[in-house]
């Protein structure tokens, strides 16, 4: 059975529909796999082995009795510990709520649910998702499968790493400034932050946060697409929600022959780790010689970095109105974001206002004339899984904490939808993300560029995947 | 050509595009007409006498030739003084900007041009569309067609005492807190605030602002469907914009019968006028007697008011962020939303964003329950055309300025779509809005609604109309 690892989440479906294998019998090699990988890398950090089984052999009966299993019949999926699953223990990566067992699923895990998927574990978060970065004081830090002595990137740091570590199929997470796209680059994974009313957020502090959105990752573009397609759709629960069609379809048939690309190495201003931007200009070019158009564009949104911030100061206080003034149960990543945000003022948000508006007014003239932007992901290798963040980029001292996050962060403020494709290793055989930008509602396109980039430039695994 | 006046806005369009009517006759004629009415109500603030007639000869020179004459064909335009027109002086009824003549079109003007539809003149405003009436320093105030005495309300003021009065068929406006809702109301025509990113406003200082939306107006519910649909559609120039489909044909075929609406009288908890409860409590019986099913709710959206308050005040300091600092050019109005803005803290903001999904979760489960919202949409009657705003509600002294417009305020805030509709007219002959409220992207159950209250209850046509 270890070659049922390897399957993508489609082709693992598509087996238990027509019941080549049970569910039940993928959901016991699965538990297995993860008892024997995850304690090198705490990337699963509830496992729901009851759950499971049940919903596996639940399943198995259904396609038995004829019943359809849905697009997702039994592949199992980690879900993001911020995310609330019904019955299975969600800590939001809080002490304080360390032992919180929510009642009723999240819609997008509902979804993925009735879909057949079967949710096969929690995974690692840093709390409430605060940081780029995944440790917690509640399960401490993840690794990276890559090499265990390195971070997974965050915060949907622990489904990137399962992923990669072939413990699930699928992942569920959330992002605000790159938390599904850092990780993916981190780990040789495919991450995609949907167009904000694509994927309904249900529940959340804030109905209609346009900031923080749900979304996939997955091993594959097409994995990736399926999940999209199953997370996606009209819901009157969510103020924002828009209604959509399948990618799925289009990420298959997608050619890039003919279509043309703007590149740009540094749009945030920051720089770039050379080896970075080496393996991305590869890919970019892998991408010319398979018919693409691509051209170097000078593209600066370098003071979208102060709108992000300003408005992440206010959204940290918004998420946590009700314990504003007692700070002390927080860790430092979260309490300091909520200072943060209470000493910004109106004038602060309204400037922020304006410079969104300026930095979204020149992307939207790229995206215009390019069918998409392609970028590095992330500016740095992954660093040491128990620092904070890195100090430094390309030899260069970071002027906050969260510079190093800019490549990605920039684009959560502008509305559109990004993915991070795995481009290539670096020398020290660590993944490199090479970041898909398209217009708004526009993932078919996205993904289908980064499923060109997959089969173009295969990673192959990590040594922790066995 | 007198009952030319009458005529639908789809009708005209219709005759000119069969020849049956010229254009240049039409233009001329509602020149003529606005050179004898608007003198007494202030309503077009700008006549745009030589292109008016110049694009009416080149529209009845296409026709000649066969071409398309496009769904609006020749029906003359009212364009609020907020919104720009090329070549057409454009003075956001602010003194700084009394001479200034935009060089480009605003998105919604260029979409209705193209549709065939001819700018007339420019519609009057408060400054900056600050304001529920409709008064400012450069052209003075606006009256009330009905009774002059009166205002028309605002902030789409001229545009809908210019509609009442029969000066235009078509008027273009936008809605923050009620702006083609509160004049629709006042002066017996039909506003609609549509939902944000249906119709993509394009000039805007802030691109992505979801609060103060473009909208149209008309004195029937199938002539504002017919401009909306012009004005709909995806822009890459709006980063909220959201591609949708025409709803004409469905407001046409909209049928109450079966239909299920709730009936607030009092959703911001304010009071209301007893005639004005009394007018669209017959509606709401005329509404059954067609066959739907109308419940009494108690839906209390009253917290609403603090949270559009707060959200109102960092609107307006992001609007004029440039002159945040020097406040001597504006009125009292805008000046003082300034102010107040500037005094907002984040805490307040937090807050409001709690606040409006407390509130937005309630209106859900409503429009969940049921297809419709039918509320009052001004709790007062038409005041003094002098006037900034009423005192007092049913005979309790308001707690601030802006009180009185919270039945529509509360609604902006929610993203949903929301129309005025006649419902009658008071003891003094002045006009009762009935407010229709539905859910995201709904608009043409809206307006569909208001359809069916214009044929049950039609309240004739003020003196002013001739």
């Amino acid at each position: 059975m270890s070659e049922m690892f390897d399957w993508s989440a489609v082709a693992l479906a598509e087996k238990v529909r027509r019941r080549a294998i049970g569910a039940v019998e993928v959901v016991e090699a699965t538990l297995s796999r993860i008892d024997a990988v995850n304690p090198s890398l705490n990337a699963v950090c509830t496992v729901a082995r009851e759950q499971a089984v049940a919903a596996a052999r639940a399943l198995d009966g259904r396609l038995a009795r004829g019943e359809d299993g849905g697009p997702l019949a039994g592949v199992p999926l980690g879900v993001k510990d911020v995310i609330d699953t019904a019955g299975i223990r969600t800590t939001y990566g809080s002490p304080r709520h360390a032992r919180h067992v929510p009642e009723a699923d999240a819609l997008t895990v509902a979804r993925a649910k009735a879909a057949g998927a079967i949710v096969i574990g929690k995974t690692n978060t840093p709390e409430f998702a605060a940081g780029a970065s995944t440790f917690n004081a509640v399960f401490g830090a993840t690794r990276n499968p890559w090499n265990p002595e390195h971070s997974p990137g965050g915060s949907t740091g622990g489904g990137a790493a399962a992923l990669a570590a072939r413990m699930i199929w699928l992942a569920e997470g959330t992002d605000l400034g790159g938390s599904l796209r850092v990780p993916a680059a981190f780990c040789g994974v495919v991450g995609l932050r949907p167009t904000p009313g694509r994927v309904p957020s249900v529940p959340v502090p804030v109905a209609d946060d346009p900031w923080q959105v749900n979304g996939p990752m997955a091993r594959t573009a097409l994995d990736v697409a399926a999940l999209l397609d199953v997370q996606s759709g009209f819901s009157s629960d969510h103020p924002l929600s828009v209604p959509s069609t399948p990618v799925s379809d289009e990420v298959a048939r997608y050619d890039v022959r003919g279509r043309r690309y703007a590149w740009c190495p540094d749009v945030a201003r920051i720089g770039v780790d050379p080896e970075i931007e080496a393996r991305c200009r590869e890919a970019v070019r892998d991408l010319e010689g398979a018919g693409a158009i691509v051209e170097e564009i000078d593209l600066d949104l370098s003071s979208a970095r102060e709108a992000f911030l300003a408005m992440r100061g206010l959204w940290f206080v918004g998420q946590h109105y009700e314990r504003i003034d007692d700070l002390d149960g927080f860790g430092v990543n979260v309490a300091n974001n909520i200072r943060l945000g209470l000493a910004t003022t109106v004038r602060d948000l309204a400037r922020a206002d304006r410079l969104r508006s300026d930095n979204w007014r020149r992307l939207a003239a790229v995206l215009r004339r390019y069918d998409a932007l392609l970028t590095p992901c992330v500016p740095v290798e992954p660093f040491a899984a128990d620092q904070n963040y890195p100090t430094e980029i390309a030899g260069k001292p970071m002027r906050t904490y969260i510079d190093w996050v800019a490549p990605t962060f920039v684009f959560s403020i502008m509305g559109v939808p990004a993915a991070s494709v795995p481009a290539g290793l670096s020398a020290a055989g660590l993944p490199v993300g090479l970041q898909i930008v398209g217009p708004r509602f526009h993932e078919g396109r996205v993904l289908g560029i980064a499923h060109a980039v997959e089969r173009l430039r295969p990673i192959g695994r990590p040594a922790l995947a066995g």
